[in-house]
């Protein structure tokens, strides 16, 4: 956690605020790399963070010795437990920014300590799944693996951007310790240096061939692709595999014009009978290189992608907030709170609210809704939503519904919500991708940008609040 | 660890090439942020990993389920240690692209299942350390502290970005575990919430003081600066401060133009007697943006750098490579390997090398040097360095000496190099900083390009190499 929430957290011990209830929401501004949408991956670590959340005896000796901190706050740290609620989208979600992620409804320390990690594990995961889908996307069905970890920020960022990738499309990680974690498959054959440390290529393919008869994927770039990696890796197929009842799993190309070099493989591989011989690329991939490695009409199976995937390194920040939103008054009655700027976007949402997603006949998402929280609405009737952008809009939702996005998972600190599998959400969210988005969001230039509507309650309540916090330009 | 690290290292065993002995190093080809050099941080880290690498029955019991893997390797890596030597820069090191910051020289399976861990922490953590420099550099003396966990890439990011920032110049962090585990200065005050939690601004910055009359940083851009932040913060200053001997120990604005503010707001503090009263900043800062605020004569004293510092935005990858340089035949000798590339700067420098820093009467740092392992340079000798980009140069080191830049830390396996502590690190890098580094090489425009020059003996050994390895063109 952030050291400010502990020094504000022990001020509100001190000021008899401690059990204050306020409400928090986390959202974000605005989607990386100029998308339409972003894709919601951390719920499921933000549930056993909070689960876990607990300050050590060892942490209190710590915090004490710093001399700023009252006894008493630190006696009441050791043993805090999160007493809160929380609202949230689930896992694999497709999000729009300005509308609240997740909501805390809970006393004011409980909300203050969360603050870091939720926004950390949220911008995280969410980042690296959203540029994933980016990825998965261009590929048009072809594979993509995250081959990232070696470029990845430490540790837990190969993990769980192995996890969030997996989550949003990708087939496969060279992670291992993801693949134990979280039952992901796991893929990966061989470098450079197993083809260097034999007295051939023609050598080192063949050994790897006999103790992987069933999984030789070949690297064929060590010394020169057409002249030598090829040719050993039919040689091998034809000496070895073959002559044993096995094929030809696969070659990789690890550098080079990959356009060029695919187009002229696979006839080579061809011409040899080995058309069921997959081929593999990898070399700083991303989303635009793999659309025009596809335009040029490459040859290529299956992507391995590292850098730009495992750091979203075109866009490495998911800018998640976490803002208080209302307080409860001493009569027990919840104040929303506005936080002015000067900058427009950068006004928050005020109060505690719930986000609808409003979905034609056809089962497409055609806008997100804000209300206030329990209000409901009736779509049919003229008037009950407003876009905040045209107020003056008449909107028609003839034929459509609407559907509460966000669950309650903690209750007064209770874990009350569990997520689905990782293949569950993953094979939901790829419904979702392919059911409910238009294609108009899903484009990589100048995608729609998704309407966020407020109910004529909520805009009144937003208008107001901002009108009574505004202060005079000079 | 990568999947292919184990697919490789369960070749080798069953080929019986376990024990063969080889040497890889770790380099980087490019700096970040198109600049001369980098800050070597990861090595700490780097021994922790290799002290404590090992398999756990569960671990085997995962590798096992894949039905990929020998019984008898299996049983290996259960009692698998590390066994090898590494020669390493120091932590906190000057570095410059194309030498080996690490060499490993060990068992091949050794040196392959270290692959990824060395690359992952090196490549994390000299990235921030080497942005972190340069945000230090341009705030010109005045205070940079780590805001950054909440955008961090997970947790680990988020701690060891700290660390590596604190080393390479931070003042603080506000990342609390970061503090706790390293020992750093931990720093934060308020965030708008507990300004929002209070009935006014006064009453929250009051309260506030009233807990922290010593350390009062009052965040003023709640609601508007120069209406109500500053003039609020005097207030309390006037109010309870001063009355009971105590100072307003700063401010902090997080929003809005920094340059303008911070300005007008230094002037109203002046005004009322408050010239001591710090003005700290925050919002979306880096190098170029700090730069650029003292340029316009801003009136700041401090910099909390939060996303550009913990993600390094601008260029979040550093790109570390682990080659495999050479190999030990049956006759028990060491056997240079090159990697050619179509890309000259892709091919890799082969052999077991040493790296030499040359310096002169005024102990600048004016190249480095690579040389076979072992061998003696005597610098005054005409021709007995040659610079690879230009081998006609006569190059004259008069009054110059050479340092070896690399220390043996892992001996067959047992450490017998303990890294200085964190402390010790950071001050002898901001000497070196100071003392050894050219302001051409520091400057962000086109800085100067650090010489590599080559023993005359390597120079001659990797020409040799290169032609015996070059395939002809078509």
């Amino acid at each position: 956690m952030d050291f400010y929430e502990l020094t504000m957290s022990n001020g509100y011990f001190l000021n008899n605020k401690k059990d204050e209830i306020a409400v928090f929401d986390l959202f974000y501004r605005t989607n990386p790399d100029n998308a339409a949408y972003s894709i919601f991956v951390g719920l499921e670590d933000i549930i056993d963070y909070i689960n876990n959340l607990s300050f050590t005896d060892e942490d209190i000796e710590y915090l004490k010795g710093l001399n700023i901190f009252d006894e008493e706050f630190l006696k009441y740290l050791r043993n805090f437990k999160f007493k809160g609620d929380i609202y949230s989208f689930k896992e694999g979600s497709i999000i729009y920014p300005n509308e609240p992620i997740l909501t805390v409804v809970a006393p004011l320390i409980d909300c203050q300590l969360i603050e870091t990690s939720l926004l950390l594990l949220l911008n995280h995961e969410t980042l690296i799944a959203t540029k994933t889908n980016r990825i998965v996307l261009s590929a048009k069905g072809r594979g993509v693996s995250d081959f990232g970890a070696r470029r990845a920020h430490n540790a837990d960022s190969a993990i769980y951007g192995a996890k969030a990738s997996y989550i949003a499309g990708a087939n496969s990680t060279a992670t291992t310790l993801a693949g134990k974690l979280f039952g992901i498959p796991v893929s990966g054959t061989m470098a450079h240096s197993w083809v260097m440390s034999f007295d051939s290529e023609y050598d080192a393919f063949l050994e790897y061939a006999k103790i992987y008869p069933e999984n030789a994927v070949l690297l064929i770039d060590t010394y020169n692709v057409i002249k030598s990696g090829v040719v050993n890796a039919i040689k091998v197929a034809k000496d070895f595999l073959i002559p044993n009842g096995h094929r030809l799993k696969g070659v990789r190309i690890d550098s080079g014009d990959l356009a060029y070099l695919s187009k002229k493989v696979r006839a080579i591989l061809d011409k040899h009978g080995l058309e069921d011989c997959k081929i593999i690329v990898s070399n700083s991939l991303d989303e635009y290189k793999i659309q025009s490695l596809i335009d040029q009409g490459a040859k290529i199976d299956s992507f391995g992608v590292g850098e730009n995937l495992i750091t979203a390194k075109s866009n490495p920040v998911f800018g998640g907030v976490y803002k208080l939103v209302a307080i409860k008054n001493k009569n027990g009655q919840l104040v929303p709170k506005i936080k002015m700027s000067e900058t427009v976007e950068k006004i928050t949402n005020p109060g505690f609210k719930d986000v609808y997603r409003i979905y034609n006949e056809n089962n497409q998402a055609i806008a997100d809704l804000l209300t206030l929280h329990g209000e409901t609405i009736d779509l049919q009737k003229e008037g009950s939503v407003v876009d905040p952008n045209k107020p003056w809009k008449k909107i028609n939702f003839e034929g459509c519904y609407l559907k509460n996005m966000r669950v309650k998972v903690f209750e007064e600190g209770e874990q009350i919500y569990r997520c689905p599998t990782i293949e569950e959400t993953k094979k939901e969210l790829a419904r979702i991708i392919k059911d409910e988005l238009w294609d108009e969001e899903k484009r990589f230039i100048m995608p729609h940008t998704h309407y966020l509507d407020y109910s004529k309650a909520y805009y009144e309540l937003k208008v107001r609040l901002m009108s009574e916090n505004s202060y005079e330009e000079k």
